[in-house]
């Protein structure tokens, strides 16, 4: 990440690095290294370390009211790392993929990169769009096809922020068992609610078509570049039994180790607390800041939690094209385009508010809502 | 790594804990987050930090008498995710992957795991033949086929010991180019060396057509999960460029930092000089018993550096047969055949004297002689 001086860069998706918890992180390594430091430093088990397995099933028993099993949770390099295993196991090149559209646009790179073919299926302002779901889910049947998975961000999306309601979960669930379809649901956003708690995670709708992608990179620290994944225990099983896990041990095992250890000092509980205060307030000045900015013809909704704003452009101008001119005027974001697979999304763009001060982002709406402007 | 009590567990190829250096770890862990923590928490650059890439750089310049570039390197979290990584920018399934045989069991999986069709090719006592490879290339062209690459362990090879010379090296170099062959060198053992270094990493005798797989596995911890890659830039640049790297940044970043501050205190030099002696002492134990336990019709050569012995058995004796009876008399160790792709390596059995201490490998040969004399 390049901050260039004097630009309001919205394009990052990153925590500021004014709410990391250095000062604990460092407590805990020190105290990971001391309590358990040969088991820190030795090669560890696949599946991850036990330790911090047992914390994050005790967490989800308090954020989804119902415990993960030890047999469920694999621990992973993160987010990114997790997909791509997902593919090396459940997939092979030329397999379909359906991915949520627009969606996470690196995660299209990782599907990519292993050779799948991947189908949008389009979104509108509730998330997912079940209907052109199971439509193209009937086409692929008809035509002898299979789709392997199905990528979503169900929750607070990257990159529009929306959140699919319990009702849609509910029917997602069911088409998904209809057509034996892995639902690979990337839930790294979840703590990070602003109002009330999102719904429940797509497992707990389908423990045996839901695999549930966790992380600490937005809830902690991205540089730990840690995660998990929950999923049927056979699945876990083989997602262990991979060449590259079974030859050194889990990707993430120091730094699981450490994180363990600050879950077990009680620590996150508190930060998370925080953490969705100080981004409820950069969402509240970037929505407000918006509001005052936006030219007319200029649309967004405010999300309920997460790190981003999707804005939709009048009409006739391209997010793209405006760029150019955005980055004159020293402000920055990803044209919509990118988070698509076909082409969509030219009218809009995406503004993350993780990552800038509040004052900073006051600024930034009311350049963009010059350029905007000028272009209407 | 479970170790049954009573048992000599010399089926594990791992370090012994107490040669893990905790307490300097513990110190470069805590000035790492305090000089440059949020660096070492945030999202870090796809190709690794520029702090490990630089230290590891100028080590190179000891180790090889001639530092790497630092666009030749990216980190990665250990060879087993390095192997895997290659794999992905450079073979599709179905490719041909030649391998040493016998050679790591584990890379064999990871080979695998991405589809490839896995051609053998023999070594004698000297390390990989040649003639055989020449040959097996010569035969895939004729066919109209082509290697995409030659994974092996040249230097105090995991299983075998041996190491390659420079002579057979530098026809290894020319066989390369000639046929346009990546050679994959896992090159994790170079510096445990006993008495004089080994020659020259391959990729000193071809830059364009070798990529050097380096580890702190062997040299420091193996929980750090902790590695890297050196390779022509252009490979490198492609490397950084996957999915998984491009959306979360390097997979080892928080314990690259830590590493990179452990190396610019100095440490690694004397730490890996202590390694030596050490590793010196058990290979010489363990030489010694078995020279004095092992009954005729055993063979085995001392190794010059790394973890492993290789011994031979009496004609009429299978090593995996052999194990259940030695497991009776509380023996372990890996049967060669896990070593090979083609069913060989039944004589063949593969002991690590890097995890236990020396009464307990004196007792281990003095079972294991008994086991095979038995048997004879």
């Amino acid at each position: 990440m390049h901050l260039r001086p004097g630009y309001v860069e919205f394009a990052w998706g990153h925590p500021d690095l004014h709410l990391l918890p250095l000062e604990h992180l460092r407590h805990a390594a020190v105290r990971a290294l001391a309590d358990h430091g040969h088991d820190a430093l030795s090669y560890g088990a696949a599946q991850g370390p036990g330790r911090l397995i047992e914390q994050i099933c005790a967490r989800l028993e308090q954020v989804d009211g119902q415990a993960a099993r030890l047999d469920q949770i694999l621990i992973t390099a993160g987010v990114s790392h997790a997909l791509d295993l997902i593919c090396a196991i459940h997939t092979c090149p030329g397999n379909i993929a359906l991915v949520e559209s627009p969606v996470y646009h690196f995660a299209l790179r990782i599907l990519r990169d292993r050779g799948l073919e991947l189908l949008p299926i389009p979104t509108d302002q509730d998330g997912l769009r079940l209907d052109m779901l199971a439509q193209t889910l009937a086409q692929l049947r008809r035509a002898n096809r299979l789709a392997r998975l199905l990528y979503t961000v169900p929750t607070f999306s990257n990159p529009t922020g929306i959140t699919l309601g319990a009702q849609r979960r509910s029917r997602l669930a069911e088409i998904a068992a209809e057509h034996d379809l892995l639902v690979v649901e990337d839930d790294v956003y979840r703590e990070l609610w602003f109002d009330t708690p999102p719904p429940p995670s797509m497992i707990m709708y389908d423990q045996a078509h839901v695999v549930r992608l966790g992380s600490f990179s937005k809830i902690l620290a991205p540089g730990l570049r840690l995660g998990w994944m929950m999923a049927a225990p056979a699945l876990i099983s083989r997602a262990a039994g991979s060449g590259v896990l079974t030859s050194g041990g889990g990707l993430s095992h120091f730094q699981a180790h450490v994180v363990a250890e600050y879950m077990r000092l009680g620590l996150l509980d508190a930060h998370v607390v925080d953490l969705r205060a100080a981004y409820k307030a950069r969402r509240d000045t970037l929505v407000a800041a918006l509001l005052k900015c936006l030219p007319a013809g200029c649309h967004f909704t405010a999300p309920e939690g997460g790190f981003f704003i999707w804005v939709r452009l009048p009409e006739g101008i391209d997010a793209a094209a405006l760029l150019a001119r955005a980055e004159e005027a020293r402000v920055a974001y990803v044209p919509g385009a990118h988070f698509h697979v076909d082409g969509g999304g030219q009218r809009e763009l995406r503004l993350a508010f993780s990552l800038l001060p509040p004052q900073e982002m006051v600024e930034g709406a009311r350049r963009l809502g010059h350029v905007i402007g000028a272009a209407s």
